[in-house]
């Protein structure tokens, strides 16, 4: 199936946050992508698979998991409306995937494959530029998480959570709050007793 | 002074890990940096500063240290040959740092404005390509660390770093590396004793 260019114009909103494209590019970009869709729960990368996709969220909610040696479970990343997710080392560097990524809700995704990325960043030096901001802003995205990790306490985090995502904490239960957390369900319980 | 392309052989080596270039091309890229030295002890990136450039590390060692509201001090980064380091937040979205950048030892960096990293990546396609790979690496490296503080505990983090960087953990002080594991100074020494 083809994404259809009516259909993606948050996509297109998306791109245009840094780069410009005129409707036949976006056309020609588009045809790149695959749409996708998830059931709730349905999981859509395995720890241990190859990953060849990464993935923008068009509608939905998906979790990253990280199951640590000792069985505990580490929300790794949210993706909902406007995101991008895969297992990022899996897929850039063709390793196995380390994380679950699974649907909270029914999801509907676009989805590239490695080999399309690196031809449509080939063909289009506008995506090439798209990809390396995106880049960039995961980096320091993600470096904000280490800080709140190193030096934040888990309350602290649980308060920088709710005010950067309070819609999308109403949409993750309770289980997947405090995994993202990491602490207990009883911990997370005396957190919203407070706030 | 313009940084010379025999002196530079180490930098195009590590271009040349992910993009071509000819020698003519080399020496254009090349334009777009200027050298800089820090003599040991001096500080690079202060932080509350504007942060407008990016560097690689031709000699030498930097860290990136992280003062906590209540005084701590965490290193976020080292910077050995070959490494590219900055306040990559203040440095890509035009805020005040967040770290101190210091020079451990005398050190020799290739400097890039963030305008001249924006026109190098415009007038070279390869250049664009070059920092969405590295950005992909940084991002992949900084998750990893994210996942050794969710998932291992500091003596493991002490193992691991003395698996990955053997070197460079005898260039660096007891201080400094129990800053990096988020340890006291007293605890950094039981590992060592033990390893």
């Amino acid at each position: 199936m083809k994404p259809s260019p009516e259909s993606n114009a948050a996509f297109r909103k998306h791109l245009e946050g840094f780069i410009k494209v005129n409707d036949a590019e976006f056309e020609q970009i588009l045809a790149y992508f695959s749409p996708k869709k998830l059931e709730k729960h349905q999981l859509l990368i395995r720890a241990g698979d190859a990953v060849h996709h990464t993935y923008w969220t068009k509608t939905g909610l998906l979790t990253s998991t990280f199951t640590a040696p000792d069985g505990k479970e580490h929300i790794i990343q949210f993706a909902d409306e406007g995101c991008w997710i895969t297992d990022q080392n899996a897929f850039y560097h063709h390793a196995k995937a380390i994380f679950n990524i699974a649907a909270v809700e029914d999801t509907e995704l676009l989805s590239l494959s490695f080999e399309n990325r690196e031809k449509l960043c080939a063909a289009f030096h506008k995506m090439e530029h798209f990809f390396r901001k995106k880049a960039n802003d995961s980096f320091t995205k993600q470096q904000k998480r280490l800080l709140t990790y190193l030096t934040s306490d888990s309350q602290q985090r649980y308060e920088l959570l709710l005010q950067e995502y309070p819609k999308l904490m109403q949409r993750l239960s309770k289980k997947t709050l405090a995994a993202y957390l990491g602490v207990s369900r009883e911990t997370l319980s005396r957190f919203t007793k407070k706030g």
